[in-house]
């Protein structure tokens, strides 16, 4: 089932859908954020509500800053009779999942780069987050909240928004959490938010440090590269997923507009990361390296070269791509 | 007009007499901050509205960081006939205002220790922030949102919250700010969000990265101290405003119970601030050293010693209190 043949429907009908379903495989995205697990996870509850037997399937393994999702939930072993995704703008974001070629019967979602791979899709590309879908659809079929969908829903939308910091938490976020917790008050919403927001590891704490002591600079301050070679973060047994937010550290830099992290693989390959301030976007830079994304987030690999190389010559198309911005009246 | 002649009074009553009042000083507290600033802002702009003349008097300057609420606001020159106060939960935090000692006709606040140093009083200590407690006033009135006043108000919100990411980010809050979101979409939420939350000056980042890679650790890591020489902060450029910050890095590492920041001051003598986490209570550890505060959130100074002999003395007490609050089932 590919594009042209996929066909959106909305609430009632979404619901009607999955009141039909039989052993239910929900499929998330790879390298899983709080938003593809809290909607696969309050989907789960929706379904046993219901009678429904489901399980929740990822290519990668569940970051343990989730654990108050995943704790206390056991999949029952079953063979799936239908697939429906939560959070998967395309196909090849399952990853390596055995279920990644399967029909997917319902995608619910909200990334406006939705490839329309499913056979029905529920989308809503101006929330902030699947959850966010998740909860206008539970809001319009008057289904109650339970405490943990509630909770799974929360996750979501604060960790797609940043803790309600980015321009996509809109009124329809606030007014979703504002009901949230009218109902559960009592949820642990600030400790939640420190797990995921603000602890770090002790050898996360000492990278970011080496790394900002050592911001490489160009175009008057406003292009600020960092460069984490392999041995840094082995050295300092920071994880894999721990050193991704990494890639927001130069643009706490007041005055940087494009802001680079250079990580190094254990291959010897780069793996960079781009963030775009008020009005650089990145995703042109990262395309001159095959990479895209995002205006305002992109990435890209690189895979040979010396590190110094490397980022000497990621600096300089940056330099160039920005002049041309400033020119052009973008930048 | 001290404790006990103050009278609480609800949301129609504080509009009548606002409607009431002509040529009125509104006093906001010393050291400001986003609330205090963005309700006393509000309130010049209800109080314009209805013809009456008005302006915020601080002690201290507004910082920067707040241009975007003082920017084209122009005060009238004139004798105040009234006094009103927003935010200030006592006539203490007035600091050197002249206008300190004047009788305060009305005070809104939302600060659970106020100390009904006003003739009246319109409170709500559930509410997360006096632009919390002035929103639900205009609700109430059917008082339109101005653009400016809801620019002040959301600013209010945001910081007493960490941008909405501590628990007295209740239902109100989230309720306040989806109806703001929804009357003006376009206000730039997320550029605020960034300069009043994300970005420091290069001296502030500095500073950061060389007091976490010289984090003193005790107690198997409950307790963290960093202690900031007046030099350091001097010779980086970084202004007493942004220091304060500080206070919260501590806490950023997984597994502290009790963050201790020293900042050595000019004439010699500490200011310490204390941050407890889920368990610790860090007034009483602030209070050993003639100090007070929030359970979570606490001070002291210190006047004289050595900086080891200080950091000494002020983990060795920390740990103390920490064993002795574990032994009684709380920490």
């Amino acid at each position: 089932m590919e594009n042209g043949t996929c066909r959106e429907i909305g609430a009632a009908e979404t619901y009607r859908f999955l009141q039909s379903l039989e052993d239910v495989y929900i499929l998330i995205h790879r390298s899983p954020d709080g938003d593809c697990i809290g909607s696969g996870y309050a989907l789960h509850h929706l379904l046993k509500r219901i009678g429904i037997r489901s399980r929740v399937c990822c290519a990668d393994p569940i970051p343990p800053m989730f654990d108050s999702i995943t704790a206390g939930v056991v999949f029952e072993a079953f063979e799936a009779k239908s697939y429906i995704s939560a959070d998967v703008a395309d196909r090849n974001l399952f990853g390596t999942l055995p279920q990644k070629d399967a029909d997917i019967a319902l995608c619910i979602d909200h990334h406006v780069s939705n490839t329309h791979y499913a056979e029905r899709l529920h989308w809503d590309p101006d929330a902030s987050a699947a959850c966010e879908v998740l909860y206008a659809l539970m809001q319009e079929m008057h289904l109650p909240l339970t405490e943990e969908i509630a909770r799974c829903l929360y996750i979501g939308m604060a960790t797609d928004t940043g803790c309600f910091q980015f321009s996509n938490a809109g009124a329809g976020c606030f007014a979703a959490v504002a009901e949230i917790k009218r109902q559960y008050p009592d949820l642990p919403y600030a400790r939640l938010n420190r797990e995921l927001f603000v602890l770090k590891s002790p050898g996360r704490i000492a990278m970011d440090s080496e790394l900002m002591q050592n911001v490489r600079f160009s175009e008057d301050g406003r292009i600020a590269l960092i460069y984490a070679p392999a041995a840094m973060y082995r050295d300092l047994h920071v994880s894999d997923d721990e050193t991704d937010g990494i890639a927001n550290l130069p643009m706490q830099i007041r005055g940087v507009e494009v802001g680079i992290t250079v990580k190094q693989k254990d291959d010897g390959s780069y793996r960079i990361s781009m963030r775009g301030g008020d009005r650089a976007n990145v995703s042109e830079i990262a395309q001159h390296f095959g990479g895209g994304g995002h205006v305002k987030a992109s990435g890209c690999s690189i895979f040979e070269g010396e590190p110094e190389a490397v980022c000497d010559m990621l600096t300089e198309t940056a330099a160039a791509c920005l002049r041309a911005q400033m020119q052009r009246g973008e930048a």
